[in-house]
């Protein structure tokens, strides 16, 4: 076996070494959306590509498979949940997967979604979906080349989605969002129909940056990161990064005259960051190091941000000191009134503004058009039509024009296409798991009320976040909840809370 | 020649990745020493690691040295000072160096320095050097094995010099030091003895961080860097980094009494930025896109930092705003007592905070010891004892303890033996170059006067920072000042300067 050891310190020193090129780009992508001179854009693009590519030839290597092929006696002779047969296992998957994609299509599609991306920002601006066009056509045209790479797939877009969440099928998303909308379209109906009005105009006031971070950084530093292994940045649009599980990096945009998107976006991209923090030590450096996917990581911050910071109890501890860092709007408003206010439902065009019921339906949408474009049945010119029209259906809203709808978002500019869905997993997933730590910690909202939240990120931390990327996203689930994906946590969760906040 | 052309695109293609990983490296250790938080320092030790292997592999690989060789008839086909000829020419030397090492020599010298690094920050805490000595000695036996890869050098401490003044011997250092102390010893002991008494009090007061970097920034906005194409950032230990010639990030260190190290720290980086920023563009993502050699690098830090920024027009310029700024010391001051104080020569123990006269006898003394210690004539052990009595002969102070002698400096703990000489010879150069710039530009002092620094940076831009690596330090010069390295300009600049301050 000491032949074996050999082998196995081989790979690991060769992975550690793709994870290091890998996270410097993260860290050269954190700082160019954080803090670099806009000057810098254009050297930047080469420095993250060279990094990319020299990460790719390392990994896709031949020598990395004959290694992997090597290990399987190694692998086998370990337990399953064991670090070493995760790493090997989850390995040869990633580089079974990476193997196929020649490098000049890979560089390919960068080209051309970096042309694409500066095409949509153009296009957003003037609101001419007709600028866009042809470079979607040519990312969707690559997606097929992509998807062809992958020559025993039966649906097409299972190779999209499986970028994104390992082993999750079409058919099986399909399944589990017609089951979400046929509750949340007559449930949304009725709090537009049926519901009391919700007033949230006691949110809207004056709010100096300085003061919002102030208040935003005591909130996380109660979520628990460890001490010094974190930053809350400004930046133009949010996201959650890192260069280590002890170096987390999560980015905020303050407005002036509401402290929502801070304050919501924050505990949003701190659940991120908390499922980074909390991967064990010993994964760090290896490919496990990083959530399992985008489904599980987005279940994490939507439950720091949704069941965690929209809850009464939440605020019945943090309320009184928002009033007091913002007396300006807050001072005259009552705890139930500002409860109400950041739980209202209502359909809207934007997704990234909607609210916890309807925002689903956004990504339904989106997720229906991608598997249309790419079954050939929907022509990138009809996009926007399609759109508009399923808008009108769903949430009953009227487009008024694209920047307001098909050209709202990066993702399909970007080349990003089977990305959407996991959002609404996400959803989904984060009440299944809130479900099993409100049974396994049955004081949960009395410590919110204290303002104490270490219980509930330890018991994530010990259920999920440890793990990072030693199972496959169901089993991941399996382990934490005992099943498999099921909307049913969710739509109780929606149903019972929207159902008492607008007495339906 | 078609496959000439192709064999230069491969090769700069090859050299663009290899410079993408430096540059990684440099926005890593920037935000290392900026900004990161603190638990992200293992990891990021790795990181920077594997970037420096992975462009180091990709550097000294064979196939490099075979493109070089193809490309001779290439390169004596163009003109010497064309880029591609420049390119070739400077890349073989730089390879021909990086392949005499091997890659387990450069990682034991990286894991040993690393360790001292840590031993020395202990030992200087407690000013004791025995528990430093050790670590020196194994960073100095790993100095005599590097130097050995260079089979023919005459003199060892040449190997040393080169990598930080490539082409400068040792002798040429020690003639040109030597002229220099012959000099120095008597001026600042005349100033000692005969001078009038300057009085620097009137610099002691309450400077809140953000207003001095408020006033900070003024005066780099006025020596002219593009706009979005820099940074200012507070550290510990300030230094001057870039990701691009568009991305140049100086630091400085804010105190809380004295506004003397953030304003003169910030103009030393910010020549050395300046002197990045004025790169040719095409030269960018070459190895050819950095300052030709530290001494020529320090003569632009010191440039800015003491011919423009301790001079009296600078002054007749910015004291009144630097009054308005900081009313508490500095309203009560007159513009001569101010002149007078920030150029005040006082020996004492530490390099960093020397005034401009001295601050040479403290690097002379490092560059005497350094070679005496590698020529094996000074036992590590004695050199504190050597350091100490050195200090009495040139500046007349006696050594308290070590902390505030041999073991106040990083770099020998860091393995740059031989970096030292470098600051004088920046001292030197920065007077040649300034009186070509004062004989081309009549009006200079005017400008100042006027807050007006763009006509120096576009000299400076034009003679010396366009060309980058292009030529070697001592071409550059000559293409500069029209001759070698000559300490007649220093001489005469101080001389006058300090005679009149000084009443001499």
């Amino acid at each position: 076996m000491a032949e074996l050891d050999n082998k196995f310190d081989e790979l690991k020193t060769r992975l550690a070494q793709i994870h290091d090129l890998n996270k410097a780009a993260g860290v050269l992508s954190w700082d160019q959306r954080t803090i670099m001179p806009a000057r810098g854009a254009r050297v930047r693009a080469e420095q993250l590509a060279t990094l990319g590519q020299v990460a790719h030839e390392k990994f896709s290597a031949p020598e990395v498979g004959r290694l992997l092929e090597a290990l399987r006696p190694y692998e086998d002779s370990l337990p399953y949940d064991s670090d070493a047969a995760s790493l090997i296992r989850v390995t040869r998957r990633d580089w079974e997967k990476a193997r196929r994609v020649p490098g000049e299509l890979r560089a390919q599609m960068a080209r051309t979604a970096s042309l694409a991306n500066g095409a949509w920002v153009e296009a957003r601006q003037q609101s001419d979906f007709a600028l866009f066009a042809p470079h979607l056509q040519k990312n969707i045209d690559l997606k097929h080349r992509y998807v062809e790479c992958y020559d025993e797939v039966e649906n097409p877009y299972d190779v999209l989605l499986d970028d994104y969440e390992p082993e999750m099928t079409t058919a099986e998303v399909s399944r589990v969002f017609d089951e979400l909308k046929r509750h949340l379209v007559p449930l949304i109906a009725a709090v537009a129909e049926r519901g009391r009005p919700v007033d949230d105009s006691g949110l809207r006031g004056h709010f100096p940056a300085d003061q919002q971070r102030a208040f935003v950084t005591g909130i996380i530093s109660r979520f628990g990161f460890q001490p010094d292994s974190w930053r809350l940045d400004p930046t133009v649009h949010p996201f959650a990064s890192n260069s280590a599980t002890t170096d987390i990096r999560i980015t905020t945009r303050y407005y002036d005259d509401t402290i929502g998107p801070a304050l919501f976006g924050s505990m949003h991209e701190c659940g991120h960051g908390l499922y980074e923090n909390g991967i064990s030590p010993l994964l760090e450096r290896t490919p496990l190091c990083r959530g399992v996917s985008l489904g599980l990581h987005e279940s994490q911050s939507r439950l720091w941000e949704n069941l965690v910071g929209r809850s009464r109890p939440f605020w019945r501890h943090f309320f009184p000191s928002l009033q007091a860092a913002f007396p300006e709007p807050f001072a005259a408003l009552d705890l139930e009134t500002f409860y109400r206010a950041i739980n209202k439902v209502q359909p809207s065009f934007i997704r990234v503004e909607a609210d916890e019921a309807t925002y689903n339906l956004h990504v339904i949408l989106r997720f229906e058009l991608e598997q249309e474009i790419m079954a050939g049945r929907l022509p990138v010119a009809d996009l926007p039509a399609a759109w508009n029209a399923r808008m009108r259906d769903y949430l009953g809203v009227t487009v008024p024009d694209d920047a307001h709808g098909v050209l709202q978002d990066v993702h399909w500019s970007s080349g990003y296409l089977g990305y959407f869905p996991t959002y609404s997993l996400g959803n989904i997933i984060s009440c299944q798991i809130w479900e099993k730590a409100a049974a396994a910690l049955p004081g949960l909202y009395n410590q919110f009320e204290q303002g104490e939240f270490q219980p509930l990120r330890e018991w994530l931390r010990e259920a999920l976040y440890r793990h990072g990327r030693k199972f496959t996203p169901a089993e991941t689930l399996q382990r934490v909840v005992g099943g498999p994906i099921d909307v049913g946590p969710y739509v109780r969760y929606l149903t019972s809370k929207l159902t008492e906040i607008y007495s339906l």
